[in-house]
């Protein structure tokens, strides 16, 4: 297949497939995702992903109606019958189906299963980014990998019109994350990232980055910085589950970074080739 | 009909209706919507919700695929094919159809048109009604009706849960508004509501109150309150386009209000009398 999608057991293809229009999502963005990446029909951190996913809806009272293996087995399944083996594995819960009303669905109306698979390679771990930075004017559970991604939209469509890759997003000058990434600094030879907490998303990229450094022996600080401390940092590495740890070379049209290519590359090395060796033939 | 769904031209059963699954609403919530009630066959305050909703869209840069006066005229003609002349008319707008990514489209996929129109009074002006409070923790655009709707969603079904109405939303203290109404306090003889700022949406009901308060001469201040002015008000009333003007009884479960009964019932009187005016056959 050239894409697959899939919804509550029904298959076809994406641009062919078609929902409800109860599914609350429709009107309320009410549902959580997450999302990945295969190579050589192989998902990379597919578990952790899922985990993620299994614990987004937990905060919001959203009941999977299926259990962890059977998802994953879904999604395997689903890649295995792409054409290539290189595809964005996507997949969300909504809370049920019904006439628009607020309150949570009192008929039985399960969750309802979405996946989507199309053809799609990480990004070039070592391609350097050029960011923007905005106001975060985001709600307060960041921390929820959910649908209602509305500023992550308009931020994207600026950084785009401003020829950029990203957004860093602060609060008052202090950095929480990217509009569809976690963001880093690299400052004397210590790597920092917000903590994370109801702000920013906790990042399975970010994860396995701190787990390099570990392995690195790059000390780790899991602190609040500000926009000052990015403009000022060795080094500004962005990650999600496209781009494993890339370098800004541009902020807000300033030249940045640049300033520890050793350890930057010591680190991109390291994640590339995890990412290389768990989803080889 | 018993209900009536309208998407891009399709007209259907709401129950029946499909839509695509690459509307961006299904992975962004990507979209602006607006409501209000027919009596009768006549929607009231239409001009003053469609105006709205075209402003949310210019917020959002979404062009709006139709005039005002067309979206008029199919909002009428829906409502006179329905079994009675008591409905919710919502409609919303989304941001075209596309394989996800957050960017806009720039293939000119056009705004989708979505209408819901549903057999439903507005609930009895003189109702008394039972709130809680919760802390504010929705994002910064709440002057735009977005689909971006978790936070109201959570915050209705915890109202639910504990046996009340509606939740009043501070900030810190600052009250701005509830899950989906305005909220306003009579203190004093004076009508106290939160300005229009990014963190309340303009409510059309709100506006309406406000010139009812100048028809009858009672003193409106736009300003800034708090859960302790609420507290210590004379009393407590949240206003929607199905709830013109509503009493509070209760708050966290103490009693509150019932302090100005007169002012209130002139007050609601005058909503009340307008409503069915401007509705009568």
């Amino acid at each position: 297949m050239k894409n697959l999608g899939y919804y509550n057991g029904k298959f076809g293809e994406i641009e062919e497939m078609q929902i409800p229009m109860c599914d609350r999502v429709c009107f309320f963005g009410d549902g959580v995702y997450d999302a990945t990446y295969s190579r050589n029909y192989k998902i990379f951190t597919l578990d952790e992903h899922i985990d993620r996913f299994y614990n987004s809806a937990d905060y919001l009272g959203i009941e999977i109606p299926m259990s962890k293996n059977e998802l994953a087995a879904l999604l395997n399944e689903m890649t295995q019958k792409m054409d290539t083996g290189e595809n964005f594995v996507y997949w969300q819960a909504t809370r049920g189906t019904g006439i628009r009303n607020h309150v949570f669905p009192t008929d039985g109306s399960k969750a309802n299963i979405w996946i989507t698979i199309t053809p799609k390679d990480i990004v070039d771990t070592y391609k350097k980014v050029k960011l923007i930075t905005m106001e975060d004017t985001r709600f307060l559970h960041c921390n929820i990998k959910t649908l209602n991604l509305l500023p992550a939209v308009m931020a994207s469509e600026k950084a785009k019109q401003e020829g950029c890759d990203e957004v860093i997003f602060h609060r008052n000058g202090r950095v929480t994350e990217c509009a569809h990434s976690n963001v880093h600094i690299i400052k004397n030879g210590t790597f920092i990232t917000a903590p994370t907490d109801n702000l920013i998303l906790p990042g399975i990229a970010r994860r396995h980055l701190i787990k390099a450094c570990k392995k690195l022996g790059i000390p780790v600080e899991e602190r609040e910085y500000s926009i000052d401390d990015v403009f000022d940092a060795d080094e500004i590495l962005i990650s999600s589950a496209g781009s494993l740890g890339l370098a800004a070379e541009e902020l807000d049209k300033k030249s940045v970074g640049g300033k520890a290519p050793d350890l930057l590359k010591a680190l991109q090395d390291e994640v590339q080739a995890e990412f290389i060796r768990e989803t080889d033939i």
